[in-house]
């Protein structure tokens, strides 16, 4: 079928090119001339504006894909489109965008007889080889409408082997995708998805960090291991229960350098693991593990938060206890738990 | 070659008849005869007591692994054997000491010139089909030594991809096993792995409890979605960043049922959780969702600790509040956040 | 002067009685008609309705406090008021009103030149004996205005002593209330407040538990202690470190009854230490101890939450561990660190 | 009565000096001959060894307090009195030690008629003026017989209210000092006693940090405020929930510069909060707080950790995101939310 496509980054661009290789049409639209140029030589309709992009998408019910990173330019980018269609039209938000502003959208569009569809997609560079992971939420015509489309950008059933006993509620999901629920409900699923991602990571994080400083130099001289990471990765890799697609990642890693000394160690977040915190909280589930991860995420980007200067004050005030000025070196760290100062 | 195995429950029989599938020849002990008997059935020379084992291993160096549940066992067996065994004998404990033990046990026997071997195993019931991941510390010899045993019992490269990039550190790693380091090595690696699972298997936890009560009735009504969790499980199996083993458990578990009404949800813990605590205490390693993975399994156990009970107290005594008798029913919970009680 | 109080309850009540033993008159309202009539006898002007309560307030500009337990009650109430009064008037929110709730309403008001006052008030029960404690944000003529009002309801200097080396940048500060800034900023103070007042409680809870259960049985012997917890309480209240008011209402409860049998340890939470890990996510400030606090109130208050039943799920799918079903007793519970399970 | 004291740092030579201003004989010894003149000036007796000290110490039984700073000076000092002593003389260990190590100590000491007392010390800088809150473990008769030196450094009752329905299990401890049990209880308590701290001043760290950024730029410009730090804790000194001495301390340093900018940030632990932790995994005590408490202090010493680095590595392995490389300044924070960036 025909579809436009929004957004030509690395995700945009890579899903035009796996849906021409599934004989789709896709008309792209990028504020950057060079992006799209670069998909109209592997294909695609280029397109100059969101105007033209519509207008060359002739048949009805249009289908258009926006893939932008930031919340506010797919919001813009919704409304300006918005105008643009025609009754029965339907625009799928393949972003990261926060699950409550997709319920308000949606609600304005299907004033307009526009059917809006919110696509949480998994995946990242990986994609576009191996297929992506689809959370869908909207009208259930819409998200039939599209099957196609999903089927296509999908990693589809592969060589993964079925869950035991699974009974056959959704077919699709063995294939890479689900019709999660109502608007929202698509990009709710792939927000705790990610919540989760940073869990997971932390987890392996902290772990790898106490393997590694496990030859700190003030433990007992046989109590220290000078383990190899990379070794360690890789056999967890195989057969251990902590295998995973984010261990695979981090044995790459520690194998290409086992110290890691491309990386800062300042570690971003991207809403998503805010976002599933606060619902949490609308829950009230004690999500200790998820807020400790995206905790972990914050503090790294501080030098020292204001927190640490009043403890040291607090401490400074009962104890007379004045700390030490310099950073100590994080590599060589290690416990003086017999050795109390005050 | 020939090797004794102690201890034929789940763990300890499975790797006997892997290894007599490889080819070894295997001479079993446990406590309990018709433990010892199916193992004969299946082609082990069965002995009735540890110096009948010791006997039947007639060639030195003989190897010996032990493979028993609890560490005090462990530990009294190995020292039984002591007693038995020669110069240029192999101990191997398979189980899950702690790793400060292995380090004092090795010591001990190193005086009477029997060489000790720890070897954390990874792969539960499903190792013998799977194979079983092996983190193994112990002198150098020994463990080449023993290189056949362990080839058998590893997974082998199988058809998982090679890590893109990985130098030939130790070829052993790929097929699953590797030598960690000096005493106690293997089963430190093998607790921060546990360590690690814990972690990821809180944040799995929390994520899909987040998901499920997102049906609570106290939420906006079209913020309100029923999902359907085996679905999603499934769908994150395929593409996804979260994908792993333990959430392919997690997915067959939510297909048999999705309410998971089997479950007490009362959670042990089984001491390498503790002990990785206490490690990255240490090591002053900041492990902020490991500690809080193994405190949700203590909370698990409790019906109210006594700090929940202080809580009410001190609310009763500056709000006058008492509170409500009852625990709610977990399922439909939510936030009220908007209503504040005091 | 001459105030109107509306809501009667444990706190507003005694705020009016209070202001009155300080001269003010007060004109009150409840929807309790018995709540009003205790009031009146203690020398307060009754009134049936808000109507009338604005009816009897004549001279301009009025003043009303508002002291209603749950957000929504104030916000109809602030609604209803608005209809009532005239510019310049002033509306009091005395209340525990989200913060952001009170930016939109104070602009609201603000197109009738209506004043809105959102005053953070602690110090519950004890309150009409110690006064209150009092953060207020709103515009600065309303609040000078009403200062006979503030003053009366404080606690005043007292004797606690002055903090050294204190600058006098608000004189009103060491009288127990301050104009923490534009509209919100009261209760943002305040709702700042009670997160640290969850993670202060949390903090002693737990430590108490650690000393109630240093008796555990399955400690070894010599390392078990019978702590007498009402006289520790006492102690750390005479010349340590951690002596607080917190820690006096929890001496209090345990000299009563060392066991808290009364208390059920199913803890309620009021929106304030929700609002505060929220407004921290909002601001990237890592805040675990506030959140892990308000997480174990949300666990106190279920039986078992989904999240424990997974881990029970997947612990079954690569173990084959059964749990047991039955909640251990809490209290002689202890580790059983060396004698791992599986 | 007579007494020695060895060590006399800030918190040996200031309880020497209120010692004898109560009455009592004191012969001194520190390996700074300074140290000792200083206290010589003052009144003591000084000594130029242990073994002088002891002698000085003429009548039975001797009573010698050690207040030194390292739990390894203590041991080895306790070790070399040991032999200078006779059966029925008393040691009392007044510093920081390991709960398990004085059961240790005192077993040893038994075999020779030594008794060993363990004493937690709080109070810090401000004890010689205030007095010192004591928790006192080892043999009944041997804290009897030193009565009156606790009761000399205690604080007495003073104007601190009494507990409203205490009863009087102990009295000591409304003058400042409890006998907690057996060898080690003492220090247990008092380790618990700073395990607790730790979570408090945590609490407070937190919530001011949320209270400063409450500027940070990329807020909503409504829902910024510039808050008063110093008037905000000196508002709540003063019938608040949360007043308490940790919070006095705070009040002065912030009154003293709100920015801090004195302080580092780098904040150390001194053992006890480790030691707590511990205890509550060898009890099965949840204890989020504390440990996260903990984790703080030793993040704010690192750099950044290699967890990370690790976090960083996976980012970029599935998202190909690469991590900004500086870090941001910590004041003017905030959050994109809304803003997700992969």
């Amino acid at each position: 079928m025909r579809i436009g496509m929004i957004g030509l980054g690395r995700m945009g661009g890579n899903m035009a090119r796996r849906l021409m290789k599934a004989g789709h049409q896709v008309v792209v639209y990028d504020v950057s001339p060079g992006a799209r140029e670069a998909l109209a030589k592997d294909g695609a309709t280029e397109s100059g504006s969101l105007a033209e992009l519509v207008k060359k998408l002739a048949d009805a019910p249009r289908a258009i894909w926006v893939m932008l990173p930031a919340g506010s330019a797919t919001g813009q980018t919704v409304t300006e489109l918005a105008g643009l269609l025609e009754p029965g039209d339907i625009l799928i938000d393949g972003g990261n965008s926060f699950y409550k502003d997709d319920i308000a959208r949606a609600k304005k569009l299907a004033e307009k007889d526009i059917r809006y569809v919110d696509c949480g997609t998994s995946g990242g560079v990986w994609g576009s080889e191996r297929g992506y992971c689809m959370m869908i939420g909207g009208p259930k015509e819409a998200v039939d409408f599209l099957d196609p489309i999903f089927a296509a950008l999908a990693p589809g059933c592969g060589d993964i082997p079925r869950t035991p006993g699974r009974k056959q509620d959704d077919p699709r999901a063995e294939r890479g995708y689900i019709h999660a629920g109502p608007s929202g409900a698509g990009h709710f699923v792939k927000m705790v998805h990610n919540g989760i991602e940073y869990g997971l990571m932390q987890a392996y994080a902290e772990g790898f960090e106490i393997l590694r400083n496990k030859n700190a130099h003030d433990l007992p001289e046989d109590e220290r291991f000078a383990l190899n990471l990379p070794d360690i990765a890789e056999v967890w890799r195989r057969g251990s229960v902590v295998s995973s697609w984010l261990l695979d990642l981090g044995a790459a890693a520690l194998a290409k350098d086992a110290d890691l000394d491309s990386f800062s160690g300042y570690v971003q977040d991207s809403g998503e693991g805010r976002w599933t915190v606060e619902a949490a909280i609308e829950e009230s589930v004690p999500a200790t593990v998820l807020s400790a991860a995206l905790y972990a995420r914050f503090r790294s980007r501080q030098t020292h938060g204001f927190a640490e200067k009043l403890l040291s004050a607090m401490r400074f005030g009962f104890g007379g206890h004045v700390e030490g000025q310099e950073p100590v070196d994080p590599a060589p760290k290690g416990a003086t738990p017999r050795q109390p100062a005050g």
